[in-house]
């Protein structure tokens, strides 16, 4: 049974330079029994809300104790804080940029600026913070170390904020969020709150103005070509083109406006 | 010494989005110490044939006991059934839609259809059974949950036609199967096939109809810009260009016939 | 805690072909605990140089015993020996063709011609040697088979010539030896070699004759859009343009010559 725990790796590395396999080398040389799971590498070069998007889908699935790391944009060499957080029985370490925003906003939560020399590596390079300061962080959590040994608490770690999605009488207010590689685009709309708002799920849903077919209970049950909106592995809505992408046939960007309107049962769609 | 089973990962997913990491989370936290092996995510979306030959080209690879989990096309919603098989001492995981065909073929199998709720996700969604059912049932194989707990034992799991490969007389008739990353064109043709064909390696090749220039030992031994035939790693012919893409050469796309003729031994290429 | 060693993984494979996976497999087979860590499958094709280039920066950040397995261009089939060698308490194995040149400038370093057959797959294939001779040794040296037992001594490992980097009086003339992935140019340019030539840190930087801003400390205290040096992760030179790409900016390829010369303090930049 291994001891060591998990360690997922998210960066905008991506996958072409050794950078990622320098890191894992750092940790498993502090701790050897680690386990590492990529979680994506391809994040926009510098875009910390794709970033924080895709570790906030992922980090509940993986067991209690896992340490998410996370380097995108750590602005090194700017007097960026290097952070690392424990919250829901989870550990986050990567630069105070909101990152982890979306972590942060699940009640109690501990934070530390990672400052104590003996837990980097002992020089510090200008450029490569990822490997000296965020890889040593998270391997020491892996091997056991306890969060405060890392540096001083700190109460403001930085957060972006949250992607709007707010409710009006019979009307639900979002926005795109992101893509993934199929092309659904995803919204920020919770699933919950469309229950509430339509608990029979008859409802009207609009892209940046422009009216999709309503809501499908699986991709399957679609037409080719047509946009629907779906509950999304996420719990919130997605809006799909069956068997095609649906960024391509709307054009919609992140920041699009989606509306969701409640109909009388006898529009049903 | 790791206790857990290796399982190995092919989807149609990428690598931009955090969907198999997600997928290797819900694995560690039903079998700690099982070792995740990427075969690959770059399966063109739904793209079932292909996913079929890359596991049949790498299974044999791992040792014994070894879980193959498989997602590709999953046809979440449409009543598709979630697929779990034991054949030749590895198990096979995934939908139930032909991906494990290749593997199908040989001999004697065991299938169930996932479904025991015990070893799902508690809450299924309606996008996303990589996560909800086909992760979990890996990760308890994984465990050393026996193959019949998961579900009902079936008999019909779907199969695809093989590619085609038929000899008559003195001509084999197969066909383009697949690339390579280096612009390979892998053939369904087996090299065993070709070796009672032709004892002595003396052979013409034709694609789609157009002649290459025979039957190479080794890609070093070729001249740079000429297509040839080499039986590959996978015991079947592959038509290459040393240094360069046969694909782009010779402009053959899956499908494409291939043929080989037996010549006679005063036509040594 | 584990006992197999670590081995890492350098190719030209690509990641949309399970060629990686079907090699992991072959290890596991051999050493079922050893840790398999990817550093890059993105090596251009055939591309020896940037192979070795993404070893050199990364090797050292392994533990000691670490196993470097790497195949870029093992030219299958025309006689190229397979390479198996230890220096500096890591362990290297590939084709012989100066992917370990920089690791094999390091000092004491024994090599040995991998040709056992007891430690490679009893049938060799004609295309695979990653797969038939090149994993089986990382798997067997990773499971703790001597170096010696592998085949014969060599004493004459194939070395690319280092790239150029000479100092002449007050100039340092280096050159580009690749990029990353966000554009910046890696240079051969030794950080050493610039404190020694002008310890006050105020060089001129200029990149086949076209001056650059000079050296920055850090990425964030420059202007988006300027062209400046700095020292890399890997403590050479590197030059950057902020929140961009210095290969886009400035048009340069590897092998552009890099010149840096001592200013006088009264031209501090």
């Amino acid at each position: 049974m291994a001891t060591g725990r998990i360690v997922t790796l998210t960066t905008d590395f991506g996958q072409r330079d050794p950078f990622v396999g320098i890191m894992k080398g750092v940790i498993l040389g502090i701790c050897r029994d680690a386990t590492l799971i990529d979680l994506t590498h391809e994040i926009e070069p510098f875009d910390i809300r794709e970033g924080a998007l895709a570790l906030e889908s992922a980090w509940r699935f993986f067991p209690m104790g896992t340490i998410h790391l996370a380097v995108v944009d750590p602005g090194v060499g700017g007097g960026r804080r290097a952070l690392a957080l424990e919250a829901g029985g989870h550990y986050f370490v990567g630069p105070d940029n909101g990152l982890f925003s979306f972590a942060l906003t699940r009640g109690k939560c501990s934070a530390i600026s990672i400052e104590a020399p003996a837990y980097r590596r002992f020089e510090v390079s200008r450029t490569f913070h990822g490997r000296d300061i965020f890889a040593p962080a998270a391997g020491h959590l892996a091997a056991g170390v306890p969060l405060e040994h890392l540096g001083p608490r700190i109460t403001d770690p930085i957060q972006l904020p949250l992607p709007r999605c707010r409710r009006t009488g019979d009307e639900i207010v979002g926005e795109v969020v992101g893509t993934d590689r199929f092309g659904n685009l995803l919204t920020s709309v919770a699933a919950d709150m469309v229950s509430e708002l339509a608990p029979d799920g008859v409802i009207e849903v609009a892209l940046a103005g422009r009216e999709i077919s309503g809501l499908a209970s699986s991709y399957e049950e679609s037409q080719p070509g047509v946009a629907l909106a779906i509950v999304g592995s996420s719990g919130r809505l997605e809006i799909f083109v069956k068997n095609g992408s649906a960024q391509a046939a709307l054009g919609a960007a992140p920041g699009a406006q989606v509306t969701i309107r409640r109909l009388g049962s006898s529009r049903r769609l």
